[in-house]
């Protein structure tokens, strides 16, 4: 699980890398998040060895990882994801199949654009209904009974007190970093560019968090986007 | 049930209006979509005269109007809530307490402030998981099991051929109007500017919705919004 | 030059106003900024008493006002136009006619909703070039005999020290004020809504300006706008 | 004048490439249009060789290079830019020094964000006025000579008719494609996300250059941005 596609190519791909000592019939797993390109592109070298490879990102934060309920998207042919799936179900309840190399990568960043979107209305939602003059705990009943529910307020939600259990309960420590998000919507708004799909919504999310960023909120899990609001 | 906070006003405060013949003791149930002011204001007027009133706007579109599985938002004293909870019960599932007069529009406008947001971003994540080459009930799928799930990804989902039973599946006929949707945006979003409260999202969700109406697409389903970006 | 629309209509049409008490012949100029339908209707109701009545909104700021050199948008009749030409010519250099009743306020708050967008187009482009390693007053220089020039940047550039004599240079103090400019974008954002015309940019300008009075620089001249980008 | 990064990169410094075989003392002037950073690099490489480098890209559009009026936007130190001035100075009118290398590129980017962001402002602006009852040519005569004005509306105004020989009179044909305005729009928001700057309109009207050539109106010139609104 390497930081971006730099890291990748650079394990992978080096003389000294991975592919350069893999011996045929191997199978490579990576859980690093980065653009399906990349991991297209690797997938194709390794192949080209007679390696086979699956992309493997993961989904499920810090706490999934402990409790062995982590989402994996495996992007593959379908007999490397059956070997990989008897690995990684030692660390994850859900290991779906998304399709070809690559596909794993696709699924987690739209994925995580459409999280961070849902966050940040969240957001607004509860900022909005507690400034109107309604009980956050009481709205977010509501929502989490309606059309309004997402995960983002049923599960994660980010107004303080709501969830006992959620980061905003314990001042936004510990969970998914802000800057781990914003790489994902740096990555999922370049994959658009290239796919030339406008996803407004999504480019916006990424303006948010990068202004959150440099508010110096990078290190907080990345529920605490709702300071933007709070804090005014 | 009235279309707006005019028709609320003239209804019920005309000369020869509702207030006017209302006797002390009677209840007043408003299941109008308006502004929580106007809402309260109407409210105070009818205790003047020793009528009870609350404020009771519903969500769940016509499937849950004609399954009895509604979702009531009323707003009003506790005693006037446990009055109308037994008359509502007839045509909803969750009769939800909101608190204070006018509670129950705030709940409903920011509920849907979130709905219009959440179907946006599925539409953005649908339609480029699709393009970079994914599935798109695989997508849904994966979604519908991680963090970026919402009731527009699980149950609505706009896609087309992802749900049998979902409005995308019969050319966006029926459902909630894209129209109607305007028109609680264009609520919520006058709300948050006497609020003071800035809702980034909220305003570009409006925008979004007031160019599909402005395309012609007023009459879909709300869940149309997707041809803004699928049509491309 | 009242505040607001409903000043507007009770300073004219109550009992003891302006119209109860205006004789035939006579010529009203108002230069409130409010919504071009409440302009139109207190107009068509000074006609109504043989009144003539032209809506003129001003722009200019207070250096204008003090200079003589504020701009006059006329809406109205053409000889009425012509009437209030002689007055408004004390304190304006240029006094244009915009067509019939309320155009003075269309083109009002049309010009400023473009004003308010190219001010955070200043900033965003100034605080970026900065921060990329060019001079700020360079960048300025070129930016004013480039294709991106625009009033905000060559006669009231937000960023400190580029222009002697802008408000950015003396602590954004003086000048128009942002809660003016917010009230502007309110008006011209709900103008749009009822002519079902998309302005994207428009909207979230309203989003920038709601957000910056709402962290406390109300007070201030609308070029502050740029501290939502510089003091990160 | 290459198209992109990568061209400039092989051009210059494959092995067979531009600085294989320049000599010490030789001038190198590279105006095409890049992201910063590869200009800094190649321009260090050069160095390294004793061959001198400036980045010098250009605005003006295809009217200004056939009338010999460019702007020329130059990053190098000041004697490599002295040089390279009496030779750009056939081209173009105002050669200006941005400061060291890189920054012509800074600049460039900068300021076509600025004007991406102006022309749609002018596209909302020029829309709602006319949708509100206002001839456009009047609308455009006051914005021109109030705070609204920017080169967008004055020079280059795209609404048919204004002006005469504007590309919106003509069909959007010819002038500076909407295409390449997105190209550079990419370049300035991947610059900003290095940078950490947001840059929020300017993400935006990245977004709505992708959608327009997303439908088709690639090819035209910039200006035809105005179809998003007028269309509708």
């Amino acid at each position: 699980m390497l930081p971006s596609s730099p890291h990748v190519r650079s394990v992978y791909e080096n003389e000294s890398g991975v592919l350069a000592h893999a011996k045929p019939g191997m199978l490579l797993i990576d859980s690093s998040t980065i653009d399906p390109l990349t991991a297209r592109e690797v997938a194709f070298d390794a192949r080209a060895k007679g390696v086979a490879m699956v992309d493997a990102p993961v989904s499920g934060g810090t706490a999934g990882a402990e409790a062995g309920t982590l989402t994996f998207m495996v992007g593959g042919e379908a007999r490397d994801f059956e070997a990989a799936r008897a690995i990684l179900g030692a660390m994850g309840k859900n290991i779906v199949h998304c399709g070809g190399s690559g596909n794993g990568q696709v699924a987690k960043i739209c994925n995580n654009m459409m999280l961070a979107i849902e966050m940040i209305a969240t957001s607004e939602g509860m900022t909005l209904a507690a400034k109107l003059g309604m009980d956050p705990k009481v709205f977010a009943g509501i929502v989490n009974t309606s059309s309004g529910r997402c995960w983002s307020s049923d599960t994660y939600n980010p107004y303080p007190g709501v969830l006992e259990n959620a980061p905003a309960s314990r001042g936004y420590a510990g969970g998914f970093g802000a800057d781990l998000m914003l790489k994902d919507l740096t990555l999922v708004t370049e994959a658009a560019k290239q796919a030339k799909v406008p996803v407004l919504l999504g480019a916006i999310a990424q303006q948010v968090y990068q202004k959150h960023s440099a508010d110096g909120h990078g290190g907080k899990d990345f529920s605490s986007v709702i300071l933007q609001y709070l804090k005014t």
